[in-house]
């Protein structure tokens, strides 16, 4: 009897959420290109899609953003606990503890009845925004911002981090971002998420239990690293320099290589697109400049190993020039999953088998208690 | 390629924590059999046993019991936010809430740094009791009661669920509770917390995440139901009756049977013992009497099947006797098994690998993005 040290090539779920090809480097929702979405759709469209399958009808997609919106506000008991907690506390702390408490205002939290998934999500897609904004108003000293149902799922994001409403580009090309972090088959979180489902536990509690996850360095926080790591480049033509000493150490270069992707992460080729077009309307700006001197001289490098930029070597850039805080890029990220968590719950639970793996014991046996007077 | 459906038999880890005979019906914690423990140690040494591998010398227990001590006590902004908390909000969902923000008064949970262990395994022993026990105090319209560290451990937590002192025999039978319930090998909760660790997340994150994994109606929470369905019961005759009635309809008996016990569960054994104890010096309730024979009957005739009583049959009968409220078993369980999360954590990173399983993708490919207004 073996360990399947971290199950590494077992598959734990048949799934029709999202489809990755490495070789190729391409990614599907539902079967539909992810360049597609990110053309036509909207992050909630593309929530709806990943949650129930297929895109909503004109009325349906209305009704979805409609009941999202209504769900935008924070109850204050929330509001007065978000001041309370100490300033120092780290974002994604904060929402794994928001999370629970949620469903306490939620009458239908029975995850066997499959209507009451829309008001788990609905609520969390509406409410996980806010407390996000909440707390970096208030990690800065300042009142949080009201919600503006007026605005776009996206627009409204960012106005309540900033005080100020976003320009159309910028509120587009953060809704694309969104789409780009929804989904992206099973990883820790994802899979925390419907271990904690498979107890039949509510999707607050298997939410907040991906969130926990997600917060490890292992796995989110990556687009934070690559920000610190470009922005403590002084010089553009100290790049190739950089680089050589980190391949000569055996040192991993954050934003490189992927466990799935043999090639371009096609992820992180539509955010470069998206970069290219925020540059060319506003302007280059020296993060970017050297984000792209970076990547070309470290996939030139790295090519033979078939090592190429993913999707967190990008994220964290444009995320700044947003004017997101870099303790906030993985909160972002956690926001976008939300509804990548909750459609691999509900497809879990409708052929639930609870988890319970086994374990290999290699300790001793029939050791006698010993009383504390005579221990050595 | 086949899906591991909940990785029944899938070893995940080795692991020196517990050893559990299923045919013969013991449990070892590191080697030690459970009944020694039982007759002479105390939860917090217990604790001690499973987290750090060994016994505590006299003066390491000493030591480890003040740490604790000096950590009942709860920082203000988390007496505030339990005030706050909608009053109808479930004990699990409040102590999976609570416990990731108290990571933010602890600087030392970086769990790459074996020191720092210690540190969160204090907070959160000292800690989560007085959570538990303040927020059922300010479910019933009460205020808190403030830890008392000239109690024993045990005796502390009762005084603070219940406004007075338990006796001796409480607060002894109590800890004995404590330790039956310190660890049981992987289960979906345990398997969470390791999951979570895996990332490197702190574990305050993990242990959020196992409360999560156990508040499920498949997994903790049974000892709950058992209390239910013996309280319904109102003559001691009809209890024939009401198991051939349940058995006929093929209803699975609440308490009874156990994926690996194949015989009595060693602990459902000790916990009767010390029922059979409180009621031989303070005389029978109702419910004990119920419940023993309830047991009776059912394991005559679950006996061919190899069903036995679980430790779950008669805890919850035990905690009715200590004032504690049916809401509140779960919650006791998940005080209790702390020590047995934080455990599995810090042994599996000592060879940490990331938790990464794979999907079998069954769903569709190069399906096209429609327009809403041309959708169904």
């Amino acid at each position: 009897m073996k360990v399947y040290a971290g199950l590494a090539g077992i598959p734990v779920v048949k799934s029709s959420i999202s489809y990755i090809d490495g070789e190729k480097g391409f990614l599907e929702y539902r079967g539909i290109p992810i360049q597609e979405l990110v053309e036509n759709s909207s992050y909630l469209e593309t929530s709806y899609l990943l949650v129930f399958g297929k895109l909503p009808s004109k009325d349906k997609l209305s009704r979805f953003i409609n009941d999202i919106k209504n769900n935008l506000y924070l109850d204050d008991s929330v509001l007065k606990f978000l001041k309370d907690i100490p300033s120092s506390t780290h974002p994604m702390k904060v929402l794994q503890s928001i999370i629970p408490v949620l469903s306490s205002k939620d009458p239908n939290t029975d995850v066997l009845d499959e209507k009451h998934h829309y008001s788990s999500l609905v609520n969390l897609l509406g409410q996980v925004p806010t407390i996000i904004a909440s707390w970096k108003r208030i990690q800065e000293g300042k009142e949080p911002v009201e919600p503006d149902p007026e605005l776009s799922y996206s627009g409204n994001f960012l106005y309540m981090m900033r005080g100020e409403k976003p320009d159309e580009l910028e509120e587009r090309i953060f809704d694309k971002c969104l789409i780009l972090h929804a989904e992206h088959t099973i990883n820790a979180s994802t899979f925390t998420a419907i271990v904690v489902a498979s107890t039949l536990a509510d999707f607050y509690s298997a939410v907040s239990s991906a969130v926990g996850s997600l917060s490890g360095r292992l796995h989110g926080g990556a687009n934070e690293r690559v920000f610190y790591m470009l922005s403590a480049i002084k010089d553009i033509d100290d790049i190739p320099a950089i680089i050589d000493k980190k391949l000569k150490n055996k040192e991993r270069i954050m934003g490189f290589g992927h466990r799935v992707y043999k090639t371009y992460d096609p992820r992180a080729k539509l955010i470069k697109q998206m970069l290219q077009e925020i540059s060319s309307i506003k302007g280059d700006s020296k993060l970017l400049k050297v984000a792209m001197e970076f990547e070309k001289v470290a996939t030139q490098r790295l090519k033979e190993k078939r090592i190429y930029p993913n999707i967190d070597f990008y994220s964290g850039v444009l995320y700044s020039l947003f004017g997101i805080p870099p303790a906030f890029y993985t909160p972002v990220f956690a926001m976008a999953r939300i509804s990548g968590w909750i459609a691999h719950c509900k497809e879990y639970i409708k052929e639930n088998k609870l988890f319970r793996p086994t374990q290999i014991y290699d300790g001793g046996h029939n050791i006698h208690y010993i009383p504390p007077e005579k221990r050595g």
